[in-house]
């Protein structure tokens, strides 16, 4: 009884401590970017110690991979809304408001997936990551599309994994303009008008 | 006359000076990588003078450019096939052709371009050049989709630089995959999936 008491409170600890880490990592990385931020600075403004800092994480990219899988969580579960749509029409609203989500979270997290973007650049383990989430909302949008060729609502001819990579591309490429502020279209603007030209082209 | 003849020799020297380096210049990216690549090592293998080299390129990166905007020519002549379809399956036909072409130069001309994907990662002053020829490709996109637009083949509530832009964007990260040999399907396959996606969403 009394072990475990000791033990849960040392696990309460550990996790306040990652939790302050990851915070502070986030600060560092938006005021220094990916390049130059250390984990001396994450650590310093975190307050912990070191050997404790080392524990949770073994380097910056360890943290910047943990801090990716925060944001790109949220983004995950829009493509995770429910998609058992009975008609086109239902299934182009899902679809409509799976982009706009996705796309407008561009705008929300814009400074951490700018820093995201550096990172992908520069480290291979944060490139291989970004590529893993990818792949993982490629899997979800070809398994929708698997149940709309299934239930008739789409092109059974049609290969649906390279269907959804194809979309989650454009999907993609747009969310990084968004990103760099290279876009003046409205983010409502870009969503209506990929997926007018997608549904119409996929579905029957 | 005399002096004519001078200056005809000098330019035609100072040509195969440059042609020589260019090629020396591609033989040495491939070898080494573009990080490992030196300025140095192609003039070497040129057997040109150093001063004669520098006059026609700065640093290695303005080499590279030259030879990203040699390969992205050939690429540019498939976008450019003429474009004034009479009927919606011409204009699916024409469609598919650029796809495939563009595509299948991935494979023809993979490891320059796998040189290239370093150096846009690398270099800024390459990926402000990759910008640019994407750009060049979208604005002649989105010319064909106008045309198509005002002759009643295509849907005119389209912005047809938004869907331009994104269909671009999956025949690029297509490209890379390529490129990359990352994909299983063959170029055929996916050509046909995107231009049966694409042309189906667009046209009337």
């Amino acid at each position: 009884m009394m072990e475990k008491e000791v033990m849960d409170k040392r696990h309460l600890r550990s996790i306040k401590t990652r939790q302050k880490l990851l915070e502070a990592a986030k600060e560092v990385f938006l005021e220094e970017g990916f390049q130059k931020a250390t984990i001396s600075q994450m650590i310093k403004k975190a307050e912990v110690g070191y050997g404790t800092a080392y524990v949770h994480f073994e380097g910056k990219e360890d943290i910047l991979i943990v801090l990716m899988e925060d944001v790109m969580g949220k983004f995950y579960e829009i493509a995770e809304i429910s998609f058992y749509p009975k008609s086109k029409e239902e299934a182009e609203n899902i679809i409509h408001k799976q982009a706009y989500s996705f796309l407008k979270m561009a705008e929300t997290e814009r400074r951490m997936l700018q820093i995201f973007e550096q990172a992908i650049g520069i480290s291979s383990a944060v490139s291989e990551k970004w590529k893993s989430i990818r792949e993982k909302f490629i899997q979800r949008i070809s398994k929708d599309i698997s149940y709309a060729q299934e239930n008739g609502l789409a092109r059974k001819e049609l290969n649906h994994e390279l269907v959804a990579r194809g979309w989650f591309f454009t999907n993609e490429m747009y969310l990084w303009d968004i990103v760099r502020n290279e876009r003046q279209e409205s983010v409502e603007e870009i969503a209506k008008t990929i997926t007018a030209v997608y549904t119409r082209g996929l579905y029957l």
